[in-house]
This record gives structure tokens, sequence and C-alpha cells, in this order.
């Protein structure tokens, strides 16, 4: 298989996926932002959140600035900043803020170094626990623990759950495919 | 917090992700079917997907039978057959077959010991690679490498991307909610 047919079929196999923008200041304190789309759930007491960092070499800013300062944001994407959230995968050299290369907005927030998105609607700071270096090919496994979540409280429900199709957050599918979701089902806790 | 609704929160925040059933089977050959919503692409070549499987007291069979037979299933869902995929997740005895109590299909394939589900229209084997313990909570993320691939080849477009919308795949949103996608945007490879 070609590199990029190759790329493009095995991460579709994963299925829809959230895509998220991820904020980050190295420690001269200049910005970076960069769509990631394999956030996953570790466990909700302690807070925890997942996603694989690409090698070094490959994908180096966000890590080395997580390494860094220990603090990053995650914002969730909407359609209507989709175009932008996704030129932040283009390769710029360190120290090009992707904020002003795209128009995203740059949002500081009390007790966070790192920058939020503006336009995002689901917006929270993480502090780095462990990363964890995957041997087969390089990557990475970033682990961290939610800090500070800013939302409209008119998302969440009576049981906690967040509507993000209200917030009108989107999923992605490889790595240039996003949809809007529809049809919600709710099912209720399964037993025997 | 009040922990179902702490569970709900914290498991929405990582945003839409793909449920899918990990089939298994024990060393006496009995069968496990298990819903999963925290896959996660690691790399494309050599061809790497990873899972976080909960403690072993909550969730024991399914890390047992793939320690055990290093071998495991993934088969994603569509909307027909969601009830009963998400009734996998009530908490049945070791030895009771998830495919008996929701009447989904246990299908054998040649070359793999663990079932997949006959109504699954995008389905992969897995082998695994290495089983990293999470120090901070005792769940576990699993890794494993993509062995074989069945589904219809009519949803494998020109770039290798798999057209899971028209395969009817649904996406999730923390433990109970599902969606079907629509409006899909697809953007060009992004340059500075």
């Amino acid at each position: 298989m070609d590199r990029f047919y190759r790329a493009n079929f095995i991460n579709c196999l994963t299925g829809f996926k959230s895509p998220v923008l991820i904020g980050t200041v190295n420690e001269k304190g200049e910005e970076n932002l960069a769509i990631f789309n394999n956030l996953v759930h570790i466990g909700a007491d302690p807070a925890l959140i997942g996603f694989i960092n690409r090698p070094r070499e490959a994908a180096p800013h966000t890590l080395a600035n997580i390494e860094s300062t220990g603090i990053y944001t995650v914002n969730h994407i909407q359609m209507q900043f989709v175009q932008q959230a996704h030129q932040t995968s283009a390769k710029y050299p360190e120290g090009v803020s992707e904020f002003l290369k795209t128009g995203l907005t740059s949002m500081k927030r009390a007790d966070c170094i790192a920058p939020f998105v503006k336009e995002s609607p689901v917006q929270f700071s993480m502090e780095l626990k462990e990363v964890v270096p995957i041997r087969f090919n390089n990557t990475f496994f970033v682990i961290g623990a939610i800090r500070d979540i800013y939302l409209d409280p008119e998302i969440i429900e009576e049981d906690g759950c967040l509507d993000l199709q209200k917030a009108e957050i989107i999923t992605s599918l490889g790595i240039n495919r996003y949809y809007e979701v529809k049809n919600s089902l709710k099912l209720a806790y399964a037993k025997p």
C-alpha cells in the first residue's frame, strides 16, 4: 500500500473520533496550537485523559511544550471553525503561532499558562501526569489530569452528561473528514 | 459530585468516540463479547490500535482472555443492533456468552480463535503487543497490531479512507448515547 493510502485506511479503522485543539506554550511563552483526533478517556476519578503524540521528529512542538510546562488546554471544535482548526495540522516552524496563521483567537484564563481557543464552546485545562513511550513506533501516550472545565452550563444534563450535539461539537474520521451528529439515542444502564 | 454524575460528565469531555464490540475467548474456548468506546489510533505502519481496559475487578473478562490467547476481534456497530451491543455492558458471570444473552451472532473465521460479530459490516482481528498498566487508577492501555480486516470493498475510497457513514457505523458519547453522522466535510492535506 502507498504510504498515504495506508495511513488513511488504518486511521479510519478506529472509527469516528473527537477532533480537538491542544494549546500549549514553550519556555519562552510562545504559543502553539495543534489538532489531535486521538483522545481517549482513561477514568473519571481521578479524571484522566490520554492522547497519542506522533514521533518527535514528526510532531515535536506540542509534546515538548507539555513536557516543559506540564500544562495544556483541550478545546472542542465546531463546523464553523473546522477549516481553521484543520489548518493547524500544517507544519509551521517552532515559534510560529498557529493562532496567528489560522485566525483562531488565543484566550488566557486565570491559573493557566497555556492558551485556550476562544471560539471553542467546550474547553478544559490539563496537567501532565506521565508520558509513556510506545516502543513499537516511537509514539507517546500522554496522560494528563483534568484541571478546570469551561462550558455553557445549559449543555449539562440531569445525569451529568454533556449535550455536545447542542453545543455543535463535531466528530472526525481518519485525518481529514469531519461530521456533525444526528439521531441521538440514549440507552439505560445495562443489567444482566 | 455523585459517582454516576461525575462518570457521565468526565466521560463526555473526550467527545464523540467510536463504540466497538471486542470479541474474545477464554482458555476453555468460551466466548466473550463486550462494548468499548475508548479505542485510539496509535500508528499506521505498523498498524497499531490501543484501548483502555478498566480495572480488573470492574471488567475482568476481555483483558484476561486477551492476555491468555493474545487474540481479539474488533467489530463496528450500526444503529440497527446498538441495543444488543449496549447490552453487552451488563455484568454477566464468566463463561456466560454475551452472544447468547444479546442475540448477536458469533462468527468464526480462518486463523482466528476469537469470534467476530456477524452483524458488523467492519470487522478486524488484533494480536496483543503489550498491556501497559496505568498506575494512577489501575486501568490498562492495551496495545495490539491489526491482523486481518473484513469489510465491503465498496466503502474504500480512492485515497484509502473508509466511508463509515455509508457503512452506517455510529459514534457514541459518554457511556450510553449513540449517534449517526451527517454532513461530511473532507479537507485537503494542510500546508503552511
